[in-house]
């Protein structure tokens, strides 16, 4: 029996990625999910959205398999001037949506929020995403009734572990 | 009124722009219009894929405007053991599709192919992907009857220009 090894690391989003990041973001599977987009990115509007960004870190997603590391998604961290930062994932390569990868992204995205100092977080989910649901409540992250919508929830995490 | 300048140009594409690669391939718009795939890609595949490509050449389509250059599609010259080499297209930033980047990196996909003593090209294209056709046909392909199927349509050029 071979047992594949898999690891999962982050490493800062930078602008020679906005290309890859774009695809990604350009999938009707992904950005259904997102809050603000309803349909293919423009370029303008990406790279602007990326020119603008403040109090927040961008990483990619790595995957490393046997002796190969690959770019599967994206991960930041936001809203780091206040008390709830919010973290936005994606797991670009559909096909190892589901396997984990994305946790362990959010896993490493919260050692990061600890590390800049930070206790709590939140993230806002579309409420049809149960992936996601179930992804960032099996890490402890808690609905926060008043602020819901029918279409979008939030949730919080009071400590991180 | 200002002007915007768009030029289009190839560079080699390399291991370094497989996750790109395989995101432009993933997107439904795209693998549409694909003789082999009806589905997201899984790596394994792109990447074997990748490493048993022979008798080929694989180019990024670089779109530079202003001062600003980024890979907005993939193109490639196959087949290159045989007298009808083959072309493949796509333009993977789906919101510049229709703009005439594909038909520039075709010309220049051509240039190529003379410039290692070819005279002759061929591309298979879906019956359904008209703006394929019409890019083709505009640039002197033909449509070659014997080996056309309902579904998918070669066109021929018998002399590179």
């Amino acid at each position: 029996m071979s047992v594949v090894t898999q690891t999962v690391s982050l490493a800062p989003l930078t602008s020679v990625d906005l290309e890859l990041l774009l695809a990604w973001r350009s999938h009707p599977d992904i950005y259904n999910y997102f809050k603000i987009q309803s349909g293919p990115l423009v370029w303008e509007e990406h790279q602007s959205f990326w020119l603008k960004r403040t109090h927040r870190e961008d990483f990619l997603i790595l995957l490393q398999e046997e002796d190969q590391t690959r770019k599967v998604g994206s991960i930041n961290i936001s809203k780091l001037n206040t008390e709830y930062p919010e973290i936005g994932v994606l797991v670009g390569e559909l096909s190892i949506q589901g396997k984990g990868v994305g946790k362990k992204a959010v896993r490493l995205a919260l050692n990061r929020l600890k590390e800049l100092g930070h206790n709590k977080a939140r993230v806002e989910i579309n409420s049809k995403n149960h992936p996601s649901v179930r992804l960032f409540t099996t890490l402890g992250f808690v609905k926060e009734n008043t602020t819901s919508t029918a279409d979008w929830q939030t949730y919080v995490l009071e400590s991180i572990p």
